[in-house]
């Protein structure tokens, strides 16, 4: 996270990553008040065992880009719609518009859950149990869904497929 | 890609991932017009041994979301400005906003090449050879830069750093 | 509807419906999370006598999109402006630029109003009830404005039409 | 048509009408330029046995709204991006957002395709052999997305599906 | 008005007017509600004496460019920021891009008071009093800074001009 | 005009004011490199005969929004797509978004043949043949659609309006 | 600033002034409503020994650019989200977007507090006190980083940098 | 600059700092392709005798941003509307939206001169001969608006100014 305002969006990720059992460290790395933290956090990110980086920020968000500048990993970027943002759109577009070489992996805006699922789909790869879990989790997305039309269905709504 | 109009921005990944050696399919899934081809892809993709989908789409872009539906395998959109995009912001925020659960990893507009290295830094994970090569991708881009910089200061450019 | 949260908008469809005695289901059709159901939902439409489908949702909207590609029935989409929507022109843009072959007839923004009256509209072109109930709603639209117009009189306001 | 400036756009529309044997009428009726002539065109519409209403426009699109103030017949919009148009936003929003009780089911930029395709799901409702022509019109669709795809693979592009 | 809601806003120019002494009927025309009155009403206009047209709206805003299209008494456009609008964005640009020949003269958003300022300015050209009155509302607004000056320098504002 | 590359737009409307016989100055008054001239401009405005101020500008569009802080005529803004313009968003926003107490009448997006019909208008307001004039110019509009579609139904267009 | 309402805003900038031992003038310059206030303001300002000028304003945010019109000070504009603001994209767009030759160094939006920064920045060209005084600022900024990552691993945050 | 693709944009702003006799260097520092660099460059920056900024970029510019992390100097920013840019909007607003207490002075889309002018103001302040140049700079740029003037009067433009 690049501020700790940003905690009450980016705890939606840490939540799910325990859910999925999948170790992580979340902690503050300001790009423009502790640069040179951001740039020893990015280069030892690799060597520390760290395999995907999530980065959330809002307003001219260079936490992700910058990230991804200094190490090779997967960096996820959570766009936020912080108080000094304009709707958002500002978080997003310096987020995603990363020129070629340095991706930024984007999801939606405050949308740290998705940052969590993305990072479980890509360590899933390679490890069986946590692509498991994904179907599971899925499964109980549909499950949440099923039972929302039945408790619909007891209030009277319609529904005959 | 959901269509063959995308393929002169999207073959940009193909070059990468054959730069890399890294194996790939390239073909058509529109979710409109051969939606059922589309749920068989993506269902089949994992089985299949594909680990990552790249999918591009212009306008109202459901490719990817709808192909993150039927898999758990990471999946990353391209946003393209297609001829009716209203300048690839509908392309960006049709692929982006994804609903909490099914993620997709939203690189920059027309930026099919950031697609690629994501993919690639995504299959590095576990492949020593990718994240080597990886880093050698990343010193090119580097000495790129530094050559220009030199070509650049003959033509006179001043530089002292 | 795509979430349950579209709810509060979406009854105002239902309400109308309901005043201008036309059946109708409603229900839950997620098409991320419940992918077949929608696939099954959209697909069997037309069988199970449906004739017109309104489609709710927000953010990355791919209901109305999705559902209009396994039906040929006309579909009808409501952009709705949900918590984690940019103002409600994702959910816009991501229904309405729609690719050639499969339209979305998109309403305005959380406008489910209009999509009943549409679904109307569409319905009364081969039932008499119904184009007279509607040139009564019609009526009704107008008195009430006349109304006000009376009641702003009362209060002194000045008009001389 | 608003405009003979639409012609380029709108005309999309009427070949598909053409092609699916569905008789229509395409004409001039500028709001602003002959206000009394879209008065009398819209309010006479259902008599002249109009069914559906495909209305284009751009700018400050005021054509298919007004027409649905005066008819009850289903409306459709097509936004066109004119030379004095905003990248088409201006002719988006000023077609879609329209107040409840008189809906325009507004479809993409430029894309008329879709309303005569949409006009022609309306019509088909009461019309077996259009209905019949619309599955047709999807097969051929899907037909060319598949023979593209044989294209592809013979130059070369895998596939495995 | 186009809807009793705007009332709230569009009374900041009635009550302008009323301070400047100008005669004025306030009363609601709905374009898409009441559309024979809004041709009537603008048709008639001029004869009943009427000299300049204020008009607000919110969302696909056409009362404005549709008097405008049966008048050619000069219409002032208020966009105004209702409920469903998308930040007021939609009424702006469905008022102000009106094509050639039958322009509105838009104000700023839920600017109500600046249309009844025009209308003013408009009026003053040929009525002395009010082109002084003008004058006179000019300086007091001036007045109204410079007091609040000094009530800043009373509180310790340093201000040296 | 606030620079001479808006006289390729700003030229509509001095030849509408010449149809119209319309006596009319054109100039160049930059409201940043020549702001005293600007000021002198403004304010001898009324002196000097002149009724009714159009001002062109692309951008941070400043010039009718300071002339109207320095005289109280009517002033009419033309907002410009310019070179450096952000699809003439900016000039638009820079125009119309005035304090209450000096409004701007803005109009379209380089669309200066509207500044002219909006500032004939408000002169016919006391200039029977000038409001004559105007009719006259509502007809020849509706004529040359009118003309149009007869040319159409030659092309074999089908209307039985 | 132009108006009273934007203090809120602006003391933020008069707050770090003040830490920083700058001393600085606060008033209000309204560009349309005290136009000549403005002129004189912003013509003598140099004489009167102003170094660097920080305009704050919403809406049609002339106050800057006009300001920088009138002299070769260097001009910070602060954009502010008021109340009749789009979002604060108006006071952006009529700030920033400034022709050659007159700039005007804008911030972020309601941001006045880097106003503040940037003006001191420049002071500490030629003020050594200032620039020590800066770097002293970014380590405390630096620190408050660090100390909240303290309480974050108290709190039981894990991180292993 | 972030590219050399900038370069076309920002060699205006280094003329204008040769007419002006300011020294400069121009040179590539890649934010996302040489990261050390940009943090020497910008850590060096002030014992190098750098006095001012100026950093180009388009799309997600982070260049200026976080050159100001790494440094007390005044850091300018001119957002570019490069190749892959959504018209520049999203340049601009990941320049300017930078967080409390590391401000970039941003200018106008591709207004490098603009960038050349702020730096040259800030100079200045400790520069007779360049507060006397831009004073000359100024009366060039009237005297160029008057010539024009001329030019138009002779061409027949009427102007009683």
């Amino acid at each position: 996270m690049g501020s700790k305002s940003d905690l009450k969006i980016m705890s939606a990720a840490a939540e799910l990553l325990r859910q999925f059992n999948v170790p992580y460290d979340i902690t503050l790395v300001s790009p423009h008040r502790t640069p040179h933290r951001m740039v020893e956090y990015a280069e030892s990110a690799r060597k520390r065992g760290l395999r995907v980086l999530i980065c959330g920020g809002g307003g001219a968000a260079h936490l992700p880009g910058m990230v991804a500048a200094f190490t090779t990993l997967p960096v996820i970027g959570v766009p936020i719609n912080s108080s000094l943002s304009i709707q958002g759109l500002d978080s997003i577009l310096s987020m995603i518009q990363m020129p070629a070489g340095t991706p930024v992996a984007t999801v939606g805006l405050d949308n740290a859950a998705n940052a969590a699922i993305l990072a479980i789909q890509i360590l899933a790869l390679n490890n069986a149990r946590l692509a498991d879990s994904l179907e599971k989790y899925r499964t109980t997305l549909k499950d949440r869904v099923m039972r929302t039309i039945e408790e619909l269905r007891k209030g009277g709504f319609q529904d005959d497929v």
